[in-house]
């Protein structure tokens, strides 16, 4: 039910996390380990800072680890910072608007897990979108409608907040058509300067969520990795799933847990408590 | 911008109209004559009524002319009544979710032309959407919308009326947007038994749209023509854009007009007068 | 490494056992249990008999699994006798060109394995083809190469002989390139009156291969199996994996084993020797 | 029949010539006006050098008009020396093995024009292919055919002598097989610090190719063009077919020419003279 990956630190080239790590996102695409499912061969997107106006997309329905066109893409475009997201479908069409990331000027959005009675909520959930940026809404995910939601929130201003009302607001809805504990995932923001990560479900444990410890650590820890001993301080990298087995590198980031990563390889984490505030938008 | 036929009458092999034709729905997505765009090479569609439960669809994002799967499905299916569509897109994206026909149970619809303002007005065109079937809107084409209105007010009960509704629900939607004459276009439906279409435009003339004449006379007509003599009376052709410019085969069917085609090739003709009815779905 | 199956009997909906059987196909397109690789998510293909001149042919480079025209196509045509297979690439691209099955005339071919060295191989091989035919190869994979020598040695008289000399050939090539035990794999031929199947290893346990036993075994095992009772005396299936684990349905065909099955139901099965005669084609 | 462009200059983000421009390579995907065909919509290919490891490469399969990846990639990705390619196919499948630019190692080869009796031609022009490059043909154009014949006759020591032996062998081998005139198109090519352009016909008026002219002579004669005064001395730009109908701007390239445009905008014209070496690779 899909995975998802992000860096923010020194610039590198895209492959040397998609391709060249070992148990990368790409190979998470054919064999997953912690995921609902081990295959997320139902497209795929990358979405990146770097060079020309705000962040560039590539959105493939091919599955990731057969798509030519991404492996000349990763090896060739250099980025501070992106977000990659393999994608395992659960009903919705494989079809590039249903593909992760989702833009919104400056913003990206990903997103691993479900919003359970989507179906029945759908209606609902999207009137409480912004009517301005109702036809926005060009895929039929759950994901994009959680994110249209968050931007009538506020996302912009207050990632954390944005969602936390737009979880809120789910529950209530859910709870109004008779769904019990709707909300399952974890979700990653980035705006360029910063980027978020959200872990959360509304009952039981959320999917998994993990961040890289600080590179000095891993250094010392495997000194063998020759990878490894290129990290800098300014370097984070956000998983859904780990990209190896070895001990020390990754912390899980515990549930009902939203993380900053700011310029510099800052991590900060507070706890994520949905709220219900009757929406009033525009 | 778009162009698409409809088939009813003795069961031919697809290909016989699609690619056998001189300037057939697939040479148009070519090169066609009378459209608003001489390329329609935003997907292709093909609906039709055959072996198994309901109508079967094709949809494809490649162009009809270089996709190899419909030469394959077109000479190796036959059908007494079949739906095809060559679509030139106005902005929302090439996916399957956007190709027509649509369909909702045994019935299928397709549309050349569109709707001005749609995307102001798609939100609250959604809104007129019967709640039960909001969910089934899985593509962002206004057709799409177009098809869940008409279903709402009564399309499997008088497709005729309940098209004047819809079209008078946007006219009125628009005329709130201060958006003027927002519809042109064509339509067509089948329900496995009937084949319907309609021709109309807000103002000024709408999209072109033809039915073959009787078969004895274009029998008589053009008595070298094999393929005309194995015409019988069953069978009728309703298209956007005649296949060849034989005289005596086509007449025009005029505009703010709804055609019906019944079985044994009835044609009958009626005024499209669009209605406003406050909506009261479900 | 590809999976594949073929039914020959009385004319079915081609989804009776690609979707609605228990582990049937598109199942083992995302979890096979006895392929190297659990996933054949590298683009599908079907070809099927029926209306129409020639088999028919659909490639799709979608997984099997998320392929919305599949589905269509499965539950809307019936056919007496097709194939159907999954593909997992080993390195040449995921094109339509590439999906099996392969044609020519009224002839379809699938193949499940590899031939080891193909790639040194490959200039040697093509040679090796009737030079009128050589142009007839449009796609990458070693697959198309062994149907084209097959059809150079005579497959449409007698298959089970050509694919012998074919093997014949390849080994003898393969050591002339210094290449060890190049040949693993199943093969499935049928020309719409006939079925044949060859399970071969050049070394070791090849990919497996089973059919049904006959149909009265298959219904007192299972009296309570509503599809199984439909099953008549004229209907095999042949697979390269079980549907699904129930006992008494499936025979193993040895290893070095060619079957055909004639119209009726009826099973042969003969030693097959691959033998290596000097080409000297057309 | 296909329109290319190449760029050699000043970094520049590709959608300033891909999309942009007026007339660009983009639009003339679908209104070419000087092309065998008016409609190039069977896929886009992409090369740039830049960040990475030598040249990039982008192919895609749909037309390039509607291709929301190309757009992203274009906007996204700054490059001093790209080829882009619009395909409108001849007979030959749309897949991404047949998308041009073709590439080894730091080499790009595109084509615009075909190779007449290719069908015939093929397994003869194939064996004159260096035996080692012959497993690297993956896709079925004429163009990469020539493309691995280029390379065997030396194409990375003197690009233009390399093609003057490919087309003698072309021509040669077209006399043995009763073709008259075999060779029509425009061919470019480019290392990295170089680009070379073809214009060449057996017989006959070769499809168009043009250059820009200098840049004073550009600024002079428009200066009310705010694109054209960023134009520096290093900046040259090749095209099948003229981006917009300014006077001076573009200069023709005569027939059985070749020209080199080296570092800094130096543009150098010679005779193009196919000769026919006996092919004695490797």
């Amino acid at each position: 039910m899909c995975r998802w990956m992000a860096w923010y630190g020194q610039p590198i080239l895209i492959d040397e996390l998609l391709f060249k790590s070992q148990h990368g996102i790409v190979d998470q695409s054919l064999h997953s380990r912690m995921g609902a499912e081990t295959t997320n061969g139902d497209g795929f997107g990358l979405g990146w800072y770097g060079t020309g106006d705000g962040p560039a997309l590539y959105h493939s329905v091919s599955p990731a680890w057969s798509d030519a066109n991404l492996r000349e893409l990763a090896s060739h475009i250099e980025s501070p910072l992106f977000l990659a997201h393999v994608r395992a479908a659960i009903g919705s069409p494989v079809q590039q608007t249903n593909c992760h990331p989702f833009r919104s000027g400056n913003w990206l959005f990903v997103h691993n897990g479900f919003i359970d009675g989507f179906r029945e909520m759908r209606r609902d959930l999207m009137l409480a979108i912004d009517p301005e940026h109702f036809a926005d809404v060009v895929g039929s995910t759950d994901t994009e409608v959680v994110f249209r939601l968050a931007l009538t929130f506020g996302l912009k201003n207050d990632p954390i907040e944005a969602l936390e009302r737009t979880v809120g607001l789910i529950e209530e809805t859910a709870a109004d058509h008779g769904v019990a504990d709707p909300v399952m995932g974890t979700f990653g923001v980035a705006d360029g300067e910063n980027l978020w990560a959200v872990r959360y479900a509304s009952a039981g444990t959320p999917r998994t969520l993990f961040a890289t410890t600080d590179p000095e650590t891993i250094k010392r820890l495997h000194p063998e990795n020759l990878r490894f001993q290129r990290l800098t301080v300014d370097d984070r990298l956000i998983v859904s799933e780990p990209f190896a087995d070895l001990p020390g590198v990754w912390q899980e980031i515990p549930p009902s847990t939203a993380v900053t990563v700011r310029r510099g390889g800052v991590l900060e984490e507070r706890p994520f408590q949905p709220t219900y505030v009757p929406a009033s938008p525009a």
